[in-house]
């Protein structure tokens, strides 16, 4: 590895001390920061693009916000991402600060495992075209307008209709998501290594409707009815788009992946009990 | 009795038919009717002020959103309510069509018991003065939009501190209320007679935050942290309002109640049987 | 108040250290302990009949587990309980070790008031015949054996079916009792105050079965298949009875309430912050 | 295939006729019945297992619960199974009667599709040795007595502690045994397809302990305190054993499988669809 990049949470001060630390420990290699970043540094800016397209190994200085940010960033490519937590500990930034630089010379030396973590493709079809095409790491939501009224949502997997949920929303998850939004929409806790896809509706009308936990090669897809107003598409919590009546949302397992350095000290499980307080009574 | 008032569900045929055979059949009564189905009918406009100020019994025709609207323009005059369904049962529109005229005669002949549903009243307070006081018969709902984050609400009951609730919206709901959106969010069945208001959050960030069902006597109090944004209240989910950041919702029963007349023939539960689906395997 | 009455935790040393300190600090009042804890103390023993109609008020050391023991103890009686708590708070036990002597100094100069709690009266009939009376402050919970199958519980309120649940058992709940089992079965949060009755059904089959919040003055009747076997009846955790086919359980509120000694500290929301980790991130 | 089995439920006369109309329609083949239904026919008594060797094809006459019988009967044997529902449509029983000898004369020929279900291994380590070791389909249910306490269900995977469950008792479901039991105890809907375990609590004391799918291929481990009495072990909700403190209860995914015959017309979630009645208002 020759080229690393950093990302940092928006002003955090010590994320920005942390970057110049990096790249005084490593003055073999080229270190490059995102805009925001590089611009509390002084560093010269790079575009995402172009960051994107020179790292071999991104860190991230943040939360589970900054690395969902990172993922979207670096599109398709799957280089190792080493998510250092600023604050309380994250689901994915799993290193704490005082292990970075230790956790960084042995990545750098080759010695570490990665996570690698699938990643949903979303199509927005409209009138039979694609108008939008994207992926997530963590969810797919529809969701309806506060003033809405509740809507329509036809749901069928790879062609075959389940049923139409009549609901605030639905929430399409990646297991790596399925501790985000899916979770207080009444979903499972699911482990990263099941290969699907999560789908919960939000405040069903029916109480029969539940999770669905599905094969990750299926393509789910959710049809809104015509006369649908006031609903949006959110990718990942981070983009949002305006859906129309009619709109139809695909979603399946994308060929790309995210891939996290892991924190060998620190199990999925071990990260769970503690984000959920599991430890107490 | 001398004054009855008709409220109809928009563009409903059969309401139009219903109203005037109902002119008919009491030739010696003041029949009117609300502005749209006055309209249809070809009947002198009657405003709502003066048609709520004047009937003695109002006949609705419809399902429960129209009895909702007709309890929302009846204000605080506790006028018997008479609920014809004219599609499928409702929670409160419980007189089947073929039994409209048969209950009539009993009910113009003094012979009717009334269910008397309570109310809420919802204050708004923004900056130490209230902006809105309205009432509602199903709920007060504070909500996020499509695109916003997660927003804080701080909750109190008789200024004793309960939680900071994280979630997407919050629901106070009376009792008639508790099968509607609470119902959706994981609340309870609660039946009309228990003398409480309902809290539910919408999709709690917490997995500890459940519903919480509170004597009616207590004042609740929801605020919304100074940089909350993109956030309206809803009230019986006909009327919406934009909220700002600090905005204090308040929300204790009303001295005011809805009258249903009771179809003698359908307990509560009976409703709730048929409604909820329970007779079946 | 010249009697007062100890009931203590079994095998808790700190118990028999206070009790022998209360009656030091007292020593013009009698005071009894209850037969275990007379034991431990040296003291005369008194059979718990003889402490039920004797005692002006009772003194409970442990904790929530020890106060029903106390209430079921006192049957009828409505003598004020002052809840003092040795382990973790309870949501009963509301006074910590450090203020229970001028808790009690207040209280013997009629310095206090007090949180009426209901309770519900159970009646187990068999062929026609009550075959046990007895009251809860918790909860009457009627639940087959682990190696059962599921049940059916025809359930009707005032002599109405609501509906059969086909489940794993069924908890009758009072307020007091809404954060004990209820809770775990999927319950609300019932306010003390709030007067009614909390139906839960535990692992419902059909998804649509959710809590029911009755008045508490209905009668609520629980009546188990002819071909039902294995199936239990238990009072408030404590007490436990064979159920046979055909039996028919039957709760309504009790005309007997629990009077616990309120902690002017502690308000009933603060202690529900407090046990269920509200403050938390 | 020369020799087909069939395995009907108990007490069902359609079952004999059916059975007896088989063995004419294709006198050919070797028709063997399980022990009851031939003593009904009068044919001569096949042991079972001698049954579970032979048969080149079993069909299934009743419902889920007989067709969870025969995939015991026949244990590690993973010949097609026809379910052929006598009752209402079941998960796993999808041809009707009316279908049967067309659908067997398809399978007769060759042509049709298996839907291989995965199994669970569960073995029962007690003092370090393992006491039982025994397949299921749907699920390993752990379970207390009706009038037992809460019990501590100390949960790891692959090793790694996660939490300990205080509740009444632990699930631990395939997917085809997702929509059983663990649905009641509220888990997720899982297609038969993802390669999972779901581990649902019931009745957990700790809201924040959900559901978690955890990949097929690691190793569930659930071990009871020492202190733990009246607790019992049920597979597939058929064969139940008693527990003692200090049982470790290991679950994994069997390398046996259930090979369904499929209904060409009758999708998963079809059926699913059905079951669940989502085509409902």
């Amino acid at each position: 590895m020759h080229t690393l990049a950093i990302v940092a949470k928006r002003d955090k001060q010590e994320a920005v001390a942390l970057a110049a630390r990096i790249r005084e420990r490593y003055p073999h290699l080229t270190v490059l920061a995102e805009r925001y970043l590089s611009h509390s540094l002084g560093w010269p800016r790079v575009e995402d693009r172009e960051l994107a397209q020179r790292a071999e190994l991104v860190i991230v200085l943040g939360g589970d916000g900054t690395l969902i940010y990172t993922a979207r960033l670096l599109a398709g490519r799957g280089v190792p991402i080493l998510g250092v937590n600023l604050g309380s500990l994250g689901f994915m930034t799993e290193i704490p600060v005082d292990e970075l630089f230790s956790t960084l010379d042995e990545v750098l030396a080759g010695r570490f495992k990665v996570d690698s973590r699938m990643k949903l493709t979303c199509r927005l079809v409209r009138e039979g075209k694609t108008v939008l095409e994207d992926e997530v790491l963590n969810d797919v939501v529809i969701n309806k307008g506060a003033l809405a009224r509740i809507s329509d949502h036809e749901t069928s997997i790879d062609g075959v209709p389940i049923t139409t949920y009549k609901a605030d929303g639905m929430i399409l998850a990646t297991p790596t998501g399925s501790t985000a939004y899916s979770l207080s929409a009444g979903g499972p806790i699911v482990h990263p290594s099941v290969d699907c896809t999560i789908l919960s509706p939000i405040c069903s009308h029916a109480l029969t409707q539940r999770s669905i936990v599905v094969p990750a090669d299926r393509t789910i897809r959710v049809t809104l009815r015509k006369e649908t107003a006031d609903t949006y598409l959110t990718l990942d919590g981070q983009t949002g788009h305006s859906l129309q009546g009619g709109d139809c949302i695909e979603v399946v397992r994308s060929p790309n992946r995210v891939n996290l350095v892991r924190n060998p000290h620190m199990a999925y499980f071990t990260i769970l009990r503690q984000k959920l307080h599991w430890g107490e009574r």
